[in-house]
């Protein structure tokens, strides 16, 4: 490890998303490296709960902060092949107003695409800048977290290691609706500490697909038994309140359509986890589907 | 939303309690907007942990953290009515030393009290003070955060919306002590990490009811069978130390008694959780009771 | 309490362990007051999620950090014991770079000798530099934060109160690896959030007991039937990803060996616990054991 660096500050914010949960110290000394190495520098903690390993849910959720962060460095840390031969790296955004630190598995590549994509990207080759450590399992502490200091001290990104090529980042992939019989298949994104589902849907999706309706239909498949899907009213709302009873499609704070009820867990009423699939489709006046009411729609009919 | 203010800064201190927990990038999100507008803030978390939606019980912590938190905002969001009519509001206490903001749902009063009773009050009407914002879901990122900010930032409390009469600002109801048969029924306000079951009780209460022996007896209604109330001998106990093996009756850092064990949680040995009504009464010697032994008292007696 | 001092400001630091939690609004209330009283201070929060009362996961934690937390105050909290004669205290290191201040339980003590053992210490019995509270059982706030505060602006550590002999520190009992049979009976320190397990056992004291192979047996001794542990193969491995299916025997991030899955719990898997203990042994080719396998060996044989 170098000494603090002398050239001029650059950045004084740090913002930290990863999968190190509070339970143990991991975040803690994180932290720490940074204020011993660039003691003027502020931590934002994003969120350190990102379900280990879980490389989509810590991508998808620094999306959705990467608009509110302040100018600066953001390391992220979801890192299942720690050691291994996956790259660490950094890179630049927004004309360098903000730095992207950590490693190169698609972690990084949805927040990198909404700041306006990735201009100058370097493999975090050079050792001068990390930690010495007696393992190579906590590159947070070891590499990510000295590197975040030196560049917040002014060492410039070209310094940290080899150039790479931005184009040759690992991508993420994004799941898209998909049109399927008289509706659309989308999958839940993200549920949220209160149970809201958030869809990769947005308004414009609805519309394209001709799913205009206040009121609309969920169906949700059952691994139990897959031809007996749920089925769901579901009504357009504005707001938690205005849901009253049933399950309501509310467009949620990031511009996506989510299903949520007042008060309580749609993920919990409805069975939904990330990753899980459910069909939005017109509500069809023929079916005894009254809004809030479930239908089973089994073999039978 | 307005840049940073070009007045002279007014405070440096923003103190957050919301019940957005930590699995997702809420807190973050917030930190990030209030450290954007205003980089010269410090953020202190009170808790994010709050239950989704128990306004009640983020009004009872906030009392509880409101004579030491800094000179500064003070942000309070537990808000089942976000994007509703519900109002949202700033409110000045202590002759401006502190501004507490938040949705006017009860959430503040009992702080407010604390404080000395409120100054001047706004509601948050302009939106040049706002974010912008996809959705009206996350009025802690789009609302009450920039609000802080910029009153941090210098911007006169008037400056942020319509004045509100201080009076009519939604009170909350706090529960007493009430007398019954031969001692007090008291109620379960809070229960720490630790178990320690905070009663709204103090020791004086105790002593207005002549309940001024080192040992009571605590009576507990079951609800599985409410005739048949367990019932604990409890000591009046200084630290949690000198409770020993029994149940102690603990004066706790915030002036209150507490019921606690040792080393162990109060409130799963007793069933208890916040809301709990509990009858403290004297240690009637007909009984057979002896300390820290659970009495059934039964239909038949 | 005494306003803040008008000393100069000797740290700008504080960071803090507890088993406060994250559900109350402990830590919050510990941060309020130093924020008032130091308000050039920056706080690192290590970790609050200590097991309550588990004074040696604390101190182990607290070692884990010392090495990486920046000059200044550490506040470490976990104090079955406060409020009784435990001494409460401040323990200089490293020519008074650091102070760590705490119960005097034995939860300091590892760290403290990491630091390079104990300069001066006192007993923090001037109660000049607490806060007055309304019952003994919140020393963090009402003694270790004022204190923590003082020392940053400057208090001189023998104002604090009366000098201790540091050799009558607490000490804290750290297990030793011990030879058994053809191996080494080693003990889990730590389960991380992940699921690895660090134990009590570096490279040097394999080498030390001749097990040098890649491959070694972890024999498990089952709570149910002692007579026939788990025996399971496990791989050296320089990284999660290079263990693969099996069980993985990994120098960690302390140096220490951590028996590890790749992507998933070795707690879990293993059914361990910190405090338990596992054989480590060499690899008998006479037994059945393929890499990886568990293998009953019951009584029978």
């Amino acid at each position: 490890m170098t000494g603090p660096d002398r050239r001029a500050p650059r950045y004084d914010t740090v913002s930290l998303l990863t999968d190190y949960g509070s339970t143990d110290e991991f975040v803690g000394v994180v932290k720490s490296v940074i204020r011993d190495l660039a003691p003027h520098v502020g931590v934002i903690d994003l969120t350190h709960e990102i379900a280990p390993y879980d490389v989509r849910a810590g991508s998808l959720a620094l999306a959705r902060c990467i608009g509110y962060v302040p100018r600066g460095v953001v390391v992220a840390v979801v890192d299942p092949g720690v050691g291994t031969a996956r790259r660490a790296v950094a890179v630049e955004v927004a004309d360098g107003e903000g730095v992207l630190v950590g490693p190169d598995n698609g972690l990084l590549a949805p927040a990198v695409a909404m700041a306006g994509g990735a201009g100058r990207a370097v493999e975090l080759t050079d050792p001068a800048y990390h930690l010495e450590a007696p393992g190579p399992t906590f590159a947070g502490r070891d590499v990510f977290a000295p590197v975040a200091a030196h560049l917040c001290n002014g060492v410039p990104l070209d310094a940290l290691g080899v150039a790479v090529d931005p184009a040759l980042l690992m991508p993420a992939t994004v799941p898209l609706p998909r049109p399927e019989r008289d509706g659309v298949v989308a999958e839940v994104l993200w549920v949220d500490r209160f149970g809201n589902c958030q869809l990769n849907l947005g308004p414009d999706d609805l519309a394209e697909h001709g799913l205009t309706d206040a009121t609309l239909l969920v169906e949700i498949v059952s691994l139990v038994d897959p031809a007996a899907p749920t089925v769901r009213a579901v009504s357009r709302a504005r707001t938690f309140a205005e849901i009253g009873g049933g399950v309501g499609l509310v467009l949620d704070a990031y511009g996506m359509l989510a299903l949520c009820l007042d008060r309580a867990s749609a993920a919990r009423e409805l069975g939904l986890a990330a990753g899980d699939q459910v069909l939005v489709r017109s509500f069809d006046g023929d079916r005894a589907a009254a809004p809030g009411t479930p239908v089973r729609l089994g073999r039978t009919r």
